[in-house]
C-alpha cells in the first residue's frame, strides 16, 4: 500500500485553514482524531467541511462522518458521497490505482 | 474486527438472485470476485446492482464499483452513494457499531 495521504492532527492544520475550502484528510491516525477535525471546523464557523480520503482510510472516512454525526455534530447533514479512482506512482516509478471518497458534511 | 459479512463468490449467488434485489455483499475476498459477481448480474441482464459493505469492506466495495465501471460495465453509472452505521453484537455478547456503506449501480 503505498499511501501518501497528508496526515492532519486536527488544532494546527484547522487553524491555517479559516476562510479556504474546509478539508479533512483522512490518515492512518485513529478515527476520533479526524473526528475532532471535523467537529473543530465546525464550531469554529464552517459551514460546510469535506472529509477525503483514499485507500484503505476509506473506511476511516465513513466511521469519522457516522461518528461526527451521530454524537457532536447533529445539526449538520451529508451531502452527496462520491467516489472515484485516483493514479499514484510508488516509490519505484511503477503506477498503481487507488480508490478515493469525498463525504461533504454541512450545517 | 467481527465481521459478520455473507461472502459471496458470483456465480452461485448470483443465479438464485434473478428477478430479486440485486444486492453484492462486499467480505474478504479479493476485489475482483466481487467485480465478477457485479458484472455478471449485469450480463445476466440486471438493471440495477447494489454493493454493500461494513467496517473494513467499505474499501473493497468502493475499489468494486471503481472497477466495475471503468472496465467493464461503462454503460453503468454510480446512484447516491449513502452511509450509514450498524449495531452489532459481538461474540462474547457486547455490541460495537460498525459504519456500513450502499452503492447502487444501475444501467
Amino acid at each position: 500500500m503505498a499511501e501518501q495521504q497528508t496526515d492532519m492532527t486536527g488544532q494546527e492544520e484547522v487553524q491555517g485553514q479559516q476562510g479556504a475550502e474546509n478539508v479533512v484528510y483522512i490518515g492512518k491516525k485513529p478515527s476520533m482524531n479526524y473526528v475532532l477535525a471535523v467537529v473543530t471546523q465546525f464550531n469554529n464557523g464552517a459551514k460546510a467541511v469535506t472529509i477525503k480520503a483514499r485507500g484503505n482510510a476509506i473506511r476511516t472516512a465513513v466511521d469519522v462522518a457516522e461518528i461526527a454525526l451521530s454524537r457532536f455534530i447533529n445539526y449538520a447533514k451529508k451531502g452527496s458521497i462520491t467516489t472515484g479512482s485516483e493514479e499514484i506512482t510508488n516509490e519505484d516509478g511503477t503506477k498503481s490505482k487507488v480508490s478515493t471518497i469525498q463525504i461533504p458534511l454541512s450545517r
